[in-house]
């Protein structure tokens, strides 16, 4: 084990926002730093949660720390969005969820029926999807010392048997979909926060992906390679990762990643580009070509993918790289960000 | 599912120290608003952790968020704490550690080599107890929004066979156990917050009791009825809960409740008694008298246990109460505290 600091302090003399954002700082901090220390099978393949093999059954084994400000929000509040998150994150192991736990950082002085309102929506969102919240603990920290309300949780699942999810198996020729227009989470709570009025409602897509994704690998099975929920970071950083993880190329074709008008809207004005921004009720599944039109059919008919499409698909070029032919016919690099678009989303 | 708030708004509009505390107020906001809106089988069980059943397996599952400050304390810092916390958490279940989580809030600004230096003492203490962290997630919040770093760290663990840890299993006649002398913790962090300096270093006593559990179980089998960790609130709330669990009554022999000249004179100086205050290398054994001999020598030839002791025993008379015989022979309530004592202790 290395015991020098492994982040040049020279250039990172402390973390900034922009090491939690989910783009490149972020990768530098888990790679070089988490990793490398903690080093072990299981920590290295999966990004979304860890697998572990107990008794010939494989378990799915993901935490979430939730920070998003404001607490409440067009679409959802912290309670709902960190069940769907650790949901949603065993899903993409392949994994039906089996339990959760709930850690709570209360900041001193949050309103006690805030609290009670958080409290339900989570039961909610967990009885929606069938999973009980098993254990928990509460912290509360002086006023100044948080921010209202911080929410971990951390589940646990059963891998389907047949199933094979990881980043690693994307392979040229493979198909990438989606379940839907990108971008409603990072918008909504981005709108919320600064006090910005459209004149549609901007609705975050949280939502829980449990069942349109045992709906996808019914459908799949083990030619469903990868799945991923783009969340901090967009589309875009979702799929960077997975091209350097397997060494392909990943080509998206812009025309054909759906975005809604009022969300592009909002984009426009914000300065923000789509494919960056949080989603929490979207997976991107990769899958082998022969099964990639039954599975974009599965999708559709669920009540979550009504607008499924086809964004692109795994080539061989470009190794480790992320590129977009646009509406007009010109191929450009979608990179990793650098820096932190929107702290506190989720 | 009532949904009114179960907390009086009138008497707490809002969130306290208190409620984070460990005593009266912590214990109300689990058993009114927690409990029964998450209710489900597993929850209501133990305090700990929740057990699970899987193909025949019992699985232990227990969640804790670290807020300790400062982040580094004597004896420890806030990430072998977070290890030895849930560790500790797992092996009250009943459970041999399999693996564990780790989710970070930073505070943007955290020096990078203090977190570097927590994510290194993590690793060693979990290499200690041999479990891996096996997934992780870090968020940072914008400075001003957090207190440099929180932790939570969630462990999957699984439960010996013939093992039955619960609070409810304390019976008449049982006798109460405890490793060593008790508040090391809780007083190393608060000197050190403090900035006191006592003539003799007050050192936490942070650490894995995994071992000594496995040993503990190993000897008193299924006659181990009750195993909790007195960290928030110490042995008297511990205590308390387990009474008020099991409608026994618990009598605790002043005399011989261990604790160290340091430590003594330091709640003097402080105000505190030891009784409440918060310990992260103890563990209280509630077993059967037929065993109660064989399992405190098996603590004494511990490295963790030369200093266990027998501290008192559970009784029919005043269920639901803890009390203690003096040293000059009186009988008193050692109730629960309604108040916050140290807030930030872990």
């Amino acid at each position: 084990m290395e015991l020098q600091c492994p982040i040049p302090i020279s250039d990172y003399p402390v973390v900034t926002l922009a090491h939690g954002g989910g783009g490149r700082l972020s990768q530098m901090l888990i790679e070089r730093m988490f990793i490398p220390t903690f080093s072990n099978a299981a920590l290295e393949v999966l990004h979304d949660g860890a697998i572990l093999e107990l008794n010939g059954t494989r378990l799915a084994f993901s935490t979430d720390s939730f920070t998003v400000s404001p607490l409440f929000f067009p679409g959802g509040d912290i309670g709902s969005l960190a069940v769907h998150g650790t949901v949603n994150d065993l899903a993409m192991c392949g994994a039906r969820p089996l339990a959760l736990s709930a850690g709570f950082i209360v900041e001193e002085g949050l309103p006690m029926e805030d609290l009670w309102c958080i409290i339900l929506s989570m039961q909610r969102a967990a009885a929606k999807v069938g999973v009980p919240i098993v254990t928990g603990d509460t912290k509360v920290v002086e006023r100044g010392k948080g921010d209202g309300l911080f929410i971990n949780t951390t589940g646990l699942g059963v891998v389907l048997p047949g199933v094979h999810i990881a980043p690693q198996r994307a392979a040229p020729g493979d198909v990438i979909l989606i379940n839907g227009a990108i971008a409603e989470h990072g918008i909504a709570v981005m709108s919320r926060r600064e006090g910005l009025a459209f004149e549609t409602e901007l609705v975050s897509d949280s939502a829980p992906l449990v069942d349109l994704v045992m709906r996808v690998l019914e459908v799949g099975g083990d030619q469903v390679h990868v799945l991923r929920d783009p969340t901090r970071g967009g589309v875009a950083s979702a799929l960077n990762e997975i091209a350097a993880k397997a060494q392909v190329g990943i080509r998206l074709d812009e025309e054909r990643i759906p975005v809604g008008d009022a969300v592009r809207g909002a984009c426009e004005i914000l300065g923000l580009d789509p494919l960056y921004v949080a989603n929490e009720g979207k997976c991107i599944a990769i899958v082998a070509p022969e099964v990639a039109d039954r599975v974009l059919e599965a999708m559709r008919v669920h009540p979550q993918g009504a607008q499924a499409t086809r964004i692109g698909e795994v080539v061989g070029e470009h190794p480790g790289k992320v590129f977009m032919r646009s509406r007009i016919g010109g191929l450009r690099v979608v990179d990793m960000l650098s820096g932190e678009q929107l702290p506190r989303i989720c």
